[in-house]
């Protein structure tokens, strides 16, 4: 079996980028052909989740050659009820079919047997049929404590599967908690040291463990302060585009090698053909080109700040 | 429309008990009978999704009559995939029917869009149909700090549904970051004056806001404390029983009108036909027997500490 982290690294080297595009579908704000196709077919939960699973679908194969991972959004799918729980299913093995990496954005968190129910619903690793959403890694909530980390953490390690701890999130407001000082340091750091330490006993021979953290891109200095604090962690950082981060602020997560963190970006890409350039590039029904180019457009922003052994 | 405090209290009232029967089915579990017959269906993902709303349904018809509210937790739904999700549903609508307050323990938690989906997809409020899953009210985790709260305050207050943000957990581990000191203060603490803050600012003339506090059965001397400190926060208390919490342990969540809190009971009850005295006195066979008089003992036992007006 291979490890979540060794299986992301091949991507990454192979795929020469960090990119995760993640996959949030809200109905009003997809393009304008798949809205009205569905919403002739009774506006209903169900044809929502049938619109989300084609969007969804249809932006993984735009690309799947183009960066290592995708990372749907549970809630959006979630809002739509059981109908939008098997789109996400599907939509997962979809991605996984194409030859990404899968990262379900779910934020779990919970104590004992309950959190081992999330981990084996969700976090399938390396099979992606050995769970029903069949990802290879999930975004977690450790605020109820290290015991509550570890069922999702054994399961992980059963399947060779990969987990995201929330860190410091990207959120205007994070610092309400994040940032309380105890013992010296902030309550993000405290939760940085617990999955660093996770990581140096679990990684083996790799450069990084498959928990990584979750930080976000709109505070530059936490990821500078953060890559310190956490040398074998690898980081999974949203806000990059959309919520204001940039490339030069999330270069400082990666190593010499060009690994150590995946930059999310959601809304830019996948609705790209909604902002300029590619809205008058493209037009309202050429959309997948707008995603392509706007993706192509990420990597090329990435690869300025940073380099790729 | 009726808030959901408002709707939570008159059913305490009526019930003249504030027990919440918790449904955290697992299939090993189950009565022989029901595993018997639903592995004769093939032990598919769908046929135990199909098990556990049969039991979920029948001890629901079992408490109706005897607590106000039930408390299915979604992780071991969601274990089984979208069929599970499916089950939740239905489990969670045969529970309005029956005239109960449901209270879905999901601990989801989100920034902005995202976590208003999560709300809308749960957060049914007063009208069980407004929301695929139909709860009066939802767990959450405010790690991600106060303005993820927003989204699903405003769809609560919106539908008339509640909330219940996690304060102090009931696991052992629970400490490593809710009792970090800051600024004179433990951070679950901390968490408490945001959720005090929100129902001073929103609870209109009720004694109790409809954005409640999840305080831990295990941890006796915080709900004390906790108690003291929110005064205008309703509390579910999680870990009697099975966890080893006591009636004499949740008594000082309560006012002298017996509101206040709601205690939950999961396993102590929906699995009492494997557990003394019960599975002696009703046998395998009759299970709901088994559950009706758990349940009642509970109500007793509580009974016995806490005071009705």
């Amino acid at each position: 079996m291979t490890s979540y982290i060794g299986r992301l690294n091949a991507a990454i080297l192979r795929k020469r980028n960090s990119v995760v595009v993640g996959l949030d579908p809200r109905f009003a704000d997809l393009p304008e052909e798949l809205q009205s196709r569905y919403r002739n077919q009774g506006d209903s939960l169900a044809s929502r989740a049938a619109a989300f699973e084609e969007f969804s679908k249809r932006i993984i194969d735009v690309v799947a050659p183009l960066v290592p991972a995708v990372k749907p959004q549970a809630a959006f799918f979630e809002e739509l009820g059981p109908a939008g729980c098997s789109a996400l299913a599907a939509v997962i093995q979809h991605a996984r079919q194409a030859g990404l990496i899968v990262i379900c954005d779910a934020k779990r968190g919970d104590i004992g047997s309950t959190a081992e129910a999330y981990a084996r619903g969700y976090l399938a690793g390396e099979d992606p049929m050995a769970a029903p959403w069949g990802a290879d890694a999930l975004t977690v909530n450790a605020y109820m404590g290290r015991d509550t980390l570890q069922p999702f953490i054994d399961v992980a390690q059963q399947r060779g599967g990969g987990l995201y701890i929330l860190v410091r999130t990207s959120n205007p407001g994070s610092g309400v908690f994040q940032d309380r000082v105890s013992d010296g340091q902030t309550l993000y750091r405290h939760v940085a040291a617990v999955v660093e330490q996770i990581n140096v006993e679990t990684r083996g021979t790799e450069p990084y463990g498959s928990f990584g953290a979750v930080v976000g891109a709109t505070y530059p200095q936490e990821i500078v302060e953060l890559r310190a604090a956490m040398p074998h962690t690898q980081f999974l950082v949203p806000g990059y585009g959309s919520q204001g981060g940039t490339a030069e602020d999330v270069a400082a997560a990666f190593d010499s090698q060009g690994l150590g963190a995946v930059i999310n970006s959601s809304r830019g890409i996948i609705f790209a053909h909604k902002r300029a350039p590619y809205s008058q590039q493209f037009g309202p029904s050429d959309w997948e080109s707008a995603v392509a180019a706007a993706t192509r457009d990420m990597i090329a922003d990435l690869g300025k700040h940073v380099a790729m052994a």
